[in-house]
């Protein structure tokens, strides 16, 4: 019996351990915070956990994480459905709509292609890629992410779309709004000064 | 419903954003983790807080968190009970349990006095340490932080003991082991030095 109660807490710190970005410690911390912390806390959150994961939806189209299938995005009528941003995860889209800068569509990658990872081409929806801009995208704007797998993702892509004559873009490198050059990595620098804009 | 559904993804994200040291991104991160990986994953997470929860008991004589109550370590008759350990949180327990040099017990105070957070000497489990030094401990070691909180929740608790004519001791302060001098910041340093063991 003791042995079997004291199994729950180390199982709940070994399930929180395997988050993304928990170590062991963090863990250990989140799970006595958990235990000690008044009931409705530890409740409330296996309770989110479930109904969030009862009730969220992957879009058949984009593969975005929302409430619907197809989302709210690929179902609006606002949004302009010819022009295709192609994300790595379906968290990438919540940091550009804040931007309020799109109103294009999104394609969630489900990654980017990493051999030291072991994921390949196969692994991403790259071909429903396609199957899109065949039905009609006009442009297609790749922003994953800025790293040698991102950049190596974009380029294999953008190969495979080359033959359907659609117009493609990769977002923009450069020094971080609010940033100062001093704390900024040089091939940042590098981008930023190669990318300059006329003034 | 879209917009309801969606809510159970943001309450999600609101939920797991209060653990500690868990930002907003982070808190986004893990979210978008657990409903995007297989379902196994987040059921499991949700089904162990619910099964720790349900059993984990704390200790009526030193406020651990266990299995049983009294916990393992009181109730075991191979520990020296004359031999107190004060520690800070019961977290602190399994710290120094896995560093196999203690053979006493312990006393959770549940915090430190903290005039900045808020915390008085009447939040803390002073006074079931008192009646338990009463009831015949021999050793009281402090082992709570080694931060100024800390410090002054040592000073304050053992001047209450002090009438009680009962041992009381101090973890000490030097430098970490592995570690180097170079890295290490100056107080520490003049701890270490202060405290230095003849050869």
């Amino acid at each position: 019996m003791a042995q079997k109660q004291t199994d729950t807490i180390s199982r709940l710190i070994t399930e929180i351990s395997k988050l993304p970005g928990i170590g062991r410690k963090s863990a250990q911390r989140i799970a006595y915070h958990l235990l000690t912390h008044p009931a409705s806390n530890a409740e409330n959150l296996a309770q989110a956990i479930i109904d969030a994961k009862g009730s969220a939806k992957i879009c058949s189209i984009c593969a975005n994480l929302s409430h619907s299938d197809p989302c709210p995005i690929c179902a609006s009528e606002k949004r302009d459905h010819t022009l295709v941003c192609v994300v790595q995860d379906a968290k990438d889209i919540i940091t550009i709509e804040r931007s309020h800068c799109f109103q294009g569509v999104y394609h969630v990658l489900g990654g980017s292609i990493s051999p030291l990872q072991g994921i390949g081409a196969r692994d991403l929806r790259i071909d429903k890629l396609i199957a899109r801009v065949r039905q009609g995208a006009k442009e297609v704007i790749f922003a994953t992410a800025l790293t040698p797998d991102g950049e190596n993702t974009a380029v294999y892509i953008s190969g495979l779309l080359a033959p359907l004559n659609v117009k493609m873009s990769r977002i923009a490198t450069g020094m971080p709004v609010g940033s100062d050059l001093e704390y900024t990595d040089e091939e940042t620098v590098a981008g930023a000064i190669t990318s300059r804009r006329q003034l």
